[in-house]
């Protein structure tokens, strides 16, 4: 997918459909974080918690990648994890948008 | 210090001082976590306790070395860290509890 072409105001609707998935990730996050924390009441409950807070880590920085070459992928990965609302791409090209829903549907029938 | 000879009772007395400072030291760490906890707000936070505990469990798990061979200098390290109080070795022979002492004000004049 290296050969899109992105103008600049698909450019914007992408970034802010990105952070808007990665605020709402973060803030769920951020929620499941202290409620673990508050169950906890031995060492083996931490220990929990920070292999729980590392497969996260590793999952976030797995998602998030903002590079144009991958981000149709990023965005259907998105989508089918929660973390985005199709509707929040109005504005992509037509074309872009029907490769994600694409690379969705693809997967959703690999599930 | 592999030569020391550990009786039976000397044993029971090492492994209950050895558990009380490592229950003593959790009971701070449980604390500790879940306040930090609560004062998660963003993304960042997670990952600065993520390291927290990465860094803790490190540390619990170089500190809490029950060897004989290693023993009185565990017993130093944990009067030094202040979870562990001298008199809780009572009961161990003289020349056990005078090395870990001077071990203690070794490393006390370094520090």
């Amino acid at each position: 997918m290296h050969e899109l072409l992105w103008s600049k105001r698909e450019k914007q609707i992408a970034r802010a459909a990105f952070e808007k998935a990665l605020e709402r990730e973060a803030a769920a996050l951020v929620a499941l974080v202290r409620v673990k924390a508050l169950e906890i009441t031995e060492l083996d409950d931490i220990w929990r918690l920070e292999e729980l807070l590392r497969e996260k880590r590793r999952e976030l920085e797995r998602r998030y990648d903002y590079r144009y070459s991958v981000l149709l992928y990023v965005f259907a990965d998105l989508i089918l994890a929660g973390w985005l609302n199709p509707d929040e791409l109005a504005g992509l090209a037509d074309d872009k948008r029907a490769r994600i829903e694409a690379l969705v549907e693809l997967t959703r029938e690999r599930m």
